[in-house]
């Protein structure tokens, strides 16, 4: 057995089941380790940033890492961005960079670079073996490092020559360390806050936005009459009839200030107090209100569930309550397609447990809204501001959880930047439907540009800011690389578009033309 | 005048001319000085490699440097692998990296990173301006670091209420660091060498690749019987009829050594004695033969026109030479498609000054030997091995050189990984032929787990470096971006489909199916 099947069968061990790779020279035998082992699955991706952005979809939707393999300092770096993302969604994933032979890194080749430079400011964890023995042990602590509540990115850099040298086996799955409890006594002053009958919000994130925790929301809020409020990027919110609604804080700090205003206290789970996506020039960073009572709870790496049962239990809350998402769908709409009527089409026809991948950007804001009451689902957000995750993520989402429908609500400017996932989705044959939203811009930009005081620009400025010459034709990229493609320009030939997408199985994609 | 119109207006009066651009909320201030300034050119590129390798192809043709606009670390770390490629080519590129406020900083914001631990693996140097009035100065600076003899990477981050507060003004440019020359007892001992009638080599790189350091290695040539090799990926080498004639040193090591393996001195001249790409058990990593006399006169960074006419004139070389390569072009092909027909339509119909962007990979072997005879020519590869660089150095290869024509021979798994150069060829308008080499395969990679000890493999190592399930339909995605594609399957209709895009003007498409 050689370090690379060492390490291989570690993982497995451990609880991996995927590898996402864009291999190279240097994880050949890694490869070669992938193909011998009779259950871990190999899924290429055509680009790092597809890889890492499946994994993180993956890890969220599966609460268990998966690997990715990656080929040196530059090949980490192609995927840097999503893991981006993925560090600030706490999903669980596990690198696997493959470097130059330990012996070889002195010859300064072509590819040599500072590996481990490269992955720290993208990970939680960085470790290179030393040895062909080491990979084993190393891997299981990788996994461990992932899993750290409720996930984290482990990169592990394994040399290629500990890869093909002799090991001596696989290493015992390790244990990762316990989520940390919140603290008993901040929980109290938090549960006689929220007596008080003052205004006050239960702010959540990361894993208190998962059925279970919303139940507890639930009865502290039937209880309390607190409001229940989740960050504006959630990793993955339960959502949809029957379950417990949340409010969720709007993007810009502005509107983000003003809606937490009325607060005399906010209690935080999951999440840490609010700041602005940007600094602006004289707009506020912190946006909890200053003369509010703010309880940090417990963080996002707190245990958010027992946090939140023990705050209800504090409170003697009922163990049912009455906070329940009534069914509601929108009206359909007819004329031309704007996106009400892309969020019309979606709340009626999304299927149960549906799992949507939001990077629509500006043209996705009437969506979160309108699909409140559709039937249950999840929602994953773009946790790191980092555009390009949707695909890729709808590529690890739809992996880990094959029986369930995939729909990535996708902005035309962010789909482009890993425009590669359409061909790993059409490969593996994944039950996605993409909706494209065309406005044939980076529209977020043009609004951004006003508000940094950067107003009234001219021609140059804007053509920085526009898709429109030429058009992108999706349905063409999209058949290029082998999923079914096509355009709706009226609100009722979308409907139907995405009707028959949603009812076929397998990959497809709805180009949304939101063009005025 | 605020922080950002000082700087781009430092960088137009230090001699920068382009911007390639793929700007966020914190660079919406530059994009706006870039708007209000007349002269300069901004460019945008739908994902950061585009933008950095348009940089990377833009400095090897222009000898100065591109800015680049990039948003914060993920953005930086998009561009990074191409930036790799920069940096092993020597070419010159400013980064202007936009980050958050500095104030905003502790909040930990979602796009938040270690930008400057990013930026480092993949830059010569790195600097956060510290205030609105440092910005012009820093920008002074990082031109004048770019153009250090023969080019680097520096990165300038510029937060964000830096480019929007008052500042002085635009600073004065900078003068760049002097090239070192060669030392001069160095150059004598390796005249001693050269005239000693054993069998001796010219080993250039870099700068000593261009039209005026070949004539004086030719002199040196004539003067000597010394064989000119140069390395085996050269940011730029000045060839084809009526320039002297250059042989390249072999990809695989063992050829690599092999090749050099008869010369009892080689002298180094603008690069460093050759090393194997990547470590293979039981294969040399050094290749140079172990019994020649080695002469480093001059590595990259050394003035190697000077060096080069130095050694002539100590060997007391003749003014003039008759290695002249003579006009070639390998007789037409016919029949199913092979590379070698591609090599064929490409040396007959390659016109004049005919930029060439060599991304082909195992594909384009027969490319390079085949084109020797044909007009003369540039030709750009793939200086770091981090793949995806063709198509976006073509992009900035044609910025800098309107006036010529530009033919990327593009590999298809490299392709696909910055395939949204296409767009903007496409929204420039600008006169590049690609080809794509599709062989529905990382067929590279096939050859190096054999090479790695991992033979034999199974149906899942092979699917990990197939890229024929599904097809990738390159005229689909490229007319999808907006450049006329056209699929050729036989040699015939390959000449045909190349000769009509060269006689084009604009950004044409020829697929290569090069599939058995």
């Amino acid at each position: 057995m050689n370090g690379a099947q060492a390490l291989i069968d570690t993982l497995y061990k451990a609880g991996v089941r995927v590898c996402f790779a864009n291999p190279g020279t240097s994880e050949m035998q890694l490869v070669a380790a992938i193909d011998k082992h009779p259950e871990m699955r190999g899924v290429l991706g055509l680009f790092e940033g597809v890889v890492t952005g499946a994994a993180d979809g993956y890890g969220r939707m599966a609460d268990a890492p998966a690997a990715t393999l990656l080929h040196l300092g530059p090949g980490f770096a192609n995927g840097a961005a999503n893991l981006h993302n993925a560090r600030r969604a706490h999903a669980p994933v596990v690198n696997i960079v493959g470097d130059h032979a330990d012996y070889h890194r002195e010859y300064d080749a072509p590819l040599t670079s500072d590996l481990e430079g490269a992955a720290r400011p993208f990970s939680n964890w960085v470790k290179t073996s030393a040895s062909a023995d080491a990979l084993a042990g190393d891997g299981a602590q990788a996994v461990a490092e992932a899993m750290r509540y409720p996930g984290a990115i482990a990169t592990l850099i394994a040399p290629a020559n500990f890869a093909w040298e002799d090991a001596k086996g696989a290493a015992e799955p390790q244990r990762p360390q316990a989520a940390p409890q919140a603290d008993a006594a901040l929980i109290e002053k938090a549960a006689a806050a929220l007596k008080s009958g003052k205004a006050a919000a239960l702010f959540l994130g990361g894993m208190a936005l998962r059925e279970d925790a919303l139940e507890e929301a639930g009865r502290i809020s039937e209880a309390t009459g607190a409001r229940i409020i989740c960050e504006t990027f959630a990793a993955r919110l339960q959502r949809g009839e029957g379950r417990v609604p949340v409010e969720r804080l709007p993007y810009f700090g502005e509107m983000a200030a003003e809606f937490l205003s009325g607060f005399s206290s906010v209690v935080f789970i999951g999440a840490k107090p609010p700041v602005a996506f940007f600094a602006y020039p004289g707009k506020p960073g912190r946006l909890s209100p200053e003369d509010a009572e703010i309880f940090e709870v417990a963080d996002a790496r707190t245990d958010a569930l027992s946090a939140l049962r023990a705050l209800a239990d504090a409170l003697n809350a009922p163990k049912t309550h009455s906070k329940r998402q009534p069914h509601f769908v929108p009206p359909p709409m007819s004329g031309k397609l704007e996106p009400a009527g892309v969020a019309a089409a979606l709340a009626e026809l999304s299927p149960e447990d549906a799992i949507i991948i939001d990077e629509a950007a500006t043209a996705g804001l009437a969506m979160f809204p309108m699909t409140a009451g559709m039937k249950r689902h999840d929602w994953l957000m773009l946790t790191g501001g980092s555009i390009g995750f949707g695909l890729p993520a709808g590529v690890g989402a739809a992996i880990a959880r094959p029986d369930r429908k995939v729909i990535c609500l996708q902005a035309d400017g962010s789909a482009m930047y890993t425009v590669q996932a359409l061909w790993t989705m059409a490969r593996e044959k994944l039950d996605i439907t993409t909706v494209i939203f065309n406005n044939a811009s980076y529209a977020i930009l043009n609004i951004e540009l006003a508000r940094v005081g950067a107003g009234n620009p001219g021609p140059k400025a804007l053509s920085l800011l526009d898709l429109s010459n030429p058009m992108i034709d999706w349905v063409e990229i999209s058949n290029g690389m082998g999923v079914p493609g096509v355009r709706a320009t009226t609100a009722e030939s979308f409907r139907d578009a995405l009707k028959e997408a949603l009812e076929a199985r397998g990959p497809r994609l709805v180009e949304a033309d939101l063009r005025p």
